[in-house]
Parts: C-alpha cells; structure tokens; sequence
C-alpha cells in the first residue's frame, strides 16, 4: 500500500495569499504571479486563487474548502513571530496534527540571528513549530522555515506548501526545495524559448507568421508578447518529464528564415545587455550625447556587467545653450534647425563622437511632453548614431507619455545603434 | 418601502478578478490591489478576494458564493469581445435577470472606433449587453461600458460592480462613477496626511516618536512607510463623510517639533519634486557629474515639469580617463585617492559647477557592485554638493545590490542637496 507522500497528486492546484495588507491592497500580490506562472511551467493547472486576512476564522474556511477542492495549496504568508502571524496553527486545526517543535530548527533560527548581529527574541519560538506530518523547507534569507504538510483526508490526500510572505525567501525556498519535489510529480513539463525582436511592431509581425500562430500549430506553440518598444515571441513546447524538446529549434529555423534581421536574441538577454557584452567582445567603445532623456541612455548602458571597459561616459546636453557652450554645437544650425532636428541629433552624436574619443556615439533630441516645444508635435524626436563609418539619424513620432517617450527613446537609440552595427557588418 | 438600490448597503466588500491569464501568473493582478486601497480609503471592509479563470463553472461558483455572503462585489475583466469574455454573460445567469441590449451604449462604441480610425467588427455587439437592473459605468478609455447590477436577492441584496480588465480604463471609471456613488453609502472616509522624511532611518524615527505609534494613539493613527533611502509617516484620521478633519494637523505640529530637520513634504510630492520646484520658484541652476549613477541623477531631475529652466545638463564621467581628461581633474589626485574618494567627488562637483556654469553641481562617484573596485568594498560611496559656499561631500556605505545602490545614491545626493540649501538658507 502507498504511502500517504506516494499518494500526493498534482492534478489540481490552488494558491491562498495570507494577509491583512493585501487586503487592504498595500502591497501587490506578486507571490500569487510568481507561484502561479511557476505551476503553469510546470504543467500543473492552477484553478483557483485568493487572499485571505490575518483572521482564523476566514483563514480556517478558506483552508478547508482548498483542501476538499485541489491536491495542492501553497500558502503564503504569515509566518512571522507576531500574534497576527497564524498560518502555521490554523492549518494544523484544519488538518487536525499537534503542532510539534522542531528543536533543530530553532538553532537554525538562533544562528540566522546571529549572523547578523541581532538577538532572537521569544516570539521567534513559535517559528519552530509544525504540523507533525511536515517535512521542512529550509529559508536561506529569513527566519521561518516554510512545510510541506500532507493532509490524510478520507478521499486523497491534499499537499499543502507553505512558505513565507517575503518574495526574496520564498522565490528561492521554491526553486530549491518545493520545484525538485513537485517536478517528478507533475504531468509534463513546458520548455519556453523566448525569441526577441526589435523594429518591427506587433501587427507587422503577426503578418509574417500567421500559420505559427494559428490553432494548426499545436506543439510547439508560438505566442507573441509586446513590450516597450519590442516585441517577443515565446516557443512553447509540452512534452512529459524526461523528454527532450528537439521541435522548438526547427520553429527557430522558420522565424529565423522570416524575421531574421528583427532577431537580436534567442534566449533571456534584453536588448541593452546584447548589445553591450557585443561592444565589450569586440572592444568597442561608446558615448552619448542626451537632451530629453536626460541620462537614462548612459544609465541604461551602465545596467550591463563589465561596461566600464567601453562606457567612457556621455554628457547631458538639458539646456540648448550647453549643445552650444559645452558641446560646440553652431548655434547658427540650431537657430535655423533648431534643437528638435536630424541636423541637431546629427551634429550631437558626431561632436560627442570626438569629445569622448569613442567608437560609437548615440545621441537623443525631442520632446517627450507634455508640452511642445519649437513649434514641434509632442514625441517628435531624432536620434543618431556616430561611428566609424558616418553618422546614421531617424525621425521618430513618440505616441506616449512623458515618462513613456523617455523610456522608448532610450530603446529607438539601442535599436539603431544594432542596425548600425549590422549595417558595417561590425 | 426603500427601492432596491435604496436598499445597497457596503458592510462587507469582496473583489473577484477574472481571467486566465492572471491565473496562469502572465500578468499582475493589480486591478485588485488598487480596489483593495480604494476601498480601505473608502472605510469599506474588503474580507475576500479571488482570481477565477475564463471558466463558466467555477466563475457562476465564484460569482454565486460572493453574492451570498457580500454586500458589495467588484469583477474586473471578462468585458471584451472574443469568446473567453463572459462575465456580464454568466453574472446575468446568476443574478436571474436577461441580458438587454442598449442601442445608445452601442452607437458609443462605434465613435469610440470611429475616433480612432478603426472599424466595429460584429464580436463588439456583445459589449452592449447587460443585465436588466444594470446601471451602466462609461468608459471613456475603451470599449466595454462597465456595469453595477443590483441583486434582488431574498435576504439583503448586493450590489455587483463590474470594470474591464485593463488599468488604463478601470481606473478613470471607477473614479468617475463609482467612488462619487460609494462615497455617500461608506460608513467613514480615512483622511491621509503624508509627511516625507529623508535623512533618518525607520528604526530612528521610530524612537522619536513612541507614543505616536502606540496603541494608545487612536484617532490619528500614525504608521512608518520605508521605501527605498527614505520612510514616511502616514497621519490617518477616520471619521464620518461630512465631517471635517481638525486633528490631523494637531499630529503633525508634533511631528514638526520632534523631527523638522528631516521632514522635506507633507503632502505627495517626492523629493526631487520638492526640490526641482524649488529650484525652479528661486531660478536656481544645477548640473550633475556622475560615474557611478552614469545619467540616473540628471535622467531624475528630468522628471520634474519645467526642469528645463533651471538643469543645465550632466555630465557622465564613467571611466577614469574621462574624469582627466574631459572634466579636467587633476590625474595626481586619482592617482594618490583612487576615484572613489571624498577627494575626487569634491572635484568632480566643483569642476562641474564650473564647466556647466550653474549655481549647484552635484557629484556621485562609487562602488554599485556586484565587484570590489580600487581595493575599496562594494558599496562605497561618495556624494558631493558644489554651491555658493563652497563644496559638502558625504560618503555612503550602501548596502543593496548593484540596481539598488544606483537609485540609493541618486536619493542621497537629492538629501545631500537639500541640506545644502537649508544650511545656508536657501
């Protein structure tokens, strides 16, 4: 006869998110996305879901009526040492097991304490007590441990997970503890491959690749996701645990064929980290020159790991008198052209060009709103690239807001300095 | 005898969100989290809260147990044209009341296509229908009108709010007609008073002020908000619709006195607000010179309303050469304090104060991590402030990981500034 942990199933899953403060909508329920997107990773249909406050009874009710309906409930939340922290004993009530001390566990605590400086207080005892039938997860970054905790019931028994509120202990409680156990359990398994495009926008797109993204296609699926200036399409492929996906390579092949020169990467690197690790592979530098985005184009580049060795810096050109005093752009052009011009965007990215002695140099001008500005539409804006081959300007026509054309300038400039590169076959 | 909509009371509230999309975690539920806010504003009591999927079963299930045991119920979602959409449908079953087709919502729908130079397909006749006692909820961002249908049922009815899935509608239409209709029926209102403090840590603030986060402290509440290299005081005063809130300000006279040297707003603004206005009311200039921020700082600024009067431009000294060579620091004082140093920010700030001309210049230079840099740990910082009297430089041992310590240090520097200008009284 099976065990009580051979009989656990996966077939149905449910996550309850325990906590006055989300109630009360303080914060965002991220623990649900991330646990939620994890199952459906994982195969394992997640059909309900909710938040329930710091109260035993509605903790109770809520815990009962998950157990009759899912083989698996993830708790989260409420295992702190407070008297509102009550998950741990509420579920042992429902599940009907003595709450046992974990003597081991406490030490752990004591230590975690210690470590940083800190004295355990006596509320943190209670962070040591499980239901008897748990198995324990281990936290790296806090206090509570989280428990794996079968309930016997008279049908099938129902698994209930149990992890604390905060996402930088239980994001990692999960992938090293609760994924390794639920993994053989679950039906099958989805291999995603992200394929990220950039210049082509989502209608345009989906032109390209109609038959993909019809009902026809069964496995692997292809579904696209718009995001900020870009677009991704995600290669999904179902298979059972212990098979290998050799049919999303073959879908690669025909968005390659098709899209290809839109492709900047095939795999979780966005677009700033791609074009970055290119220039510091081929020891290539770069600069800005920036007036509406005001150093977001530099701050974006310095997100990349090991670009002091290419960023020599860039210089913020705010005012229009600085294009002039600063920079030495002519104010004879920006008087005639004005600020918001291809000539200005041009003159910017080849003088930042030689000021900064780099390789590339990619500039910004326009208004990103709310007002005009030169007589100029709002979200007219021109960005340049200055490199070893000339100098390259588009003209862009910003639909968003202030914030938002800031952001998509940023992402137009990373855009074009990919198609200079590709242009000079650099 | 009272009608039925005479007869909505708001004692209990309850949010369901609906779609799969948010169970198989792609998206946020932030629909939730906003309501959930709005409705503590409100004094509303919101005990239950769910995601359903775009299921017919488990959505009358859901829709069915909210109605039984809440007065007042939101759904969001599940309002647009495709077959998944079916919340009025399957709320109209539950409720027991037909479906009506509104002609006049019809038409609205047609200009709202209209206006955006795109055709009505046949699927949007479906966002026309609501159930028979429906009140219809515009929506001046899309198509779907939203709806509150009262249930008649035998006991006490409720009220069902339902708003389309997408923030950018839901929120304008729940602030245009269904908080004006809640108001009235919400037993209190919550007054709020944020006061903004920068300079002092949670743990410091809190000792100041014991009394005023106790028990005891009733009416005003006073709770700590950390967020990041700042905390926050939120004055809360409950009370009933019509009355006037006289108590709050007796709170933060208290505050005033105990902790005015750090308090920088009462009210919503954050500080680079505050500061960039008051820059711009004196018609006071400023330039940054950053390395380790690489354009944070200014792209910061940038975000006040009429910057441009008064940020001169920034300047990006990344790599080490720049700071010699283009901003002219003396290369004996890299050499002898390396280029994190007080040494060095103090430099860079005056330099930069001269090279843009302006009344203030602000200087970051330091360590984000996740690398030692110089022989000196992850972390440190130095922050400088050039102005009319002279140059202030602070140094930073900051703790967070490489994106963190880059938005730490640009909140720093904004402090630094401010206590420059309240020094010498400006």
């Amino acid at each position: 006869m099976q065990s009580l942990w051979e009989r656990i199933s996966t077939d149905n899953a449910e996550i309850i998110a325990v906590g006055t403060e989300l109630l009360l909508g303080q914060i965002e329920n991220t623990n649900a996305t991330f646990l939620a997107k994890a199952l459906s990773d994982l195969g394992i249909n997640c059909l309900y879901r909710s938040v329930v406050g710091d109260n035993p009874e509605r903790l109770a009710q809520a815990i009962e009526r998950a157990g009759q309906r899912s083989d698996l409930v993830f708790l989260t939340g409420g295992l702190g040492p407070t008297q509102d922290d009550i998950t741990m004993e509420v579920l042992s009530k429902v599940v009907g097991q003595d709450m046992v001390y974990h003597e081991e566990e406490f030490r752990i605590i004591e230590n975690y304490f210690k470590s940083q400086g800190r004295m355990t207080a006596p509320e943190n005892k209670k962070q040591a007590y499980f239901p008897a039938l748990s198995k324990i997860i281990p936290n790296p970054n806090g206090t509570a441990p989280g428990a794996m905790v079968p309930w016997d019931k008279a049908d099938k028994p129902t698994l209930f997970v149990v992890l604390p509120g905060p996402p930088n202990e239980n994001r990692p409680m999960f992938e090293m503890t609760v994924k390794p156990f639920l993994e053989p359990l679950a039906p099958f398994k989805f291999h995603h491959t992200y394929v990220r495009l950039v210049g082509i926008g989502e209608s345009d797109l989906i032109h390209h690749i109609p038959d993909l993204l019809s009902e026809e296609q069964k496995n692997p699926t292809v579904a696209p996701y718009a995001s900020l200036g870009e677009v991704s399409l995600r290669v999904t492929y179902k298979c059972k645990q212990d098979e290998e996906d050799h049919e999303s390579s073959k879908i690669i092949e025909i968005l390659q064929e098709r899209l290809g020169q839109y492709i900047y990467e095939i795999g979780d690197r966005d677009l700033v980290h791609v074009l970055g690790e290119t220039l510091i592979h081929k020891k290539q530098s770069i600069a800005t020159v920036e007036s509406m985005t005001a150093g977001l184009l530099s701050a974006t580049l310095a997100q990349v790991d090991g670009i002091s060795e290419v960023l020599r810096g860039g210089l913020v050109t705010y005012q229009v008198r600085v294009k002039e005093d600063q920079l030495g752009i002519d104010p004879e052009l920006i008087r005639e052209y004005g600020a918001i011009s291809p000539q200005c965007a041009e003159a910017m990215a080849l003088k930042g060009r030689n000021y900064f002695l780099s390789d590339y140099c990619l500039s910004i001008t326009g208004n990103a709103g709310p007002q005009g500005q030169e007589d100029k539409p709002v979200g007219l804006t021109y960005i340049a690239c200055a490199g070893p081959k000339g100098v390259k300007v588009v003209e862009k026509k910003l639909k968003g807001d202030r914030e938002k054309n800031r952001l998509l300038a940023v992402k137009q400039a990373l855009a074009l300095l990919r198609i200079y590169m590709m242009d000079i076959g650099d």
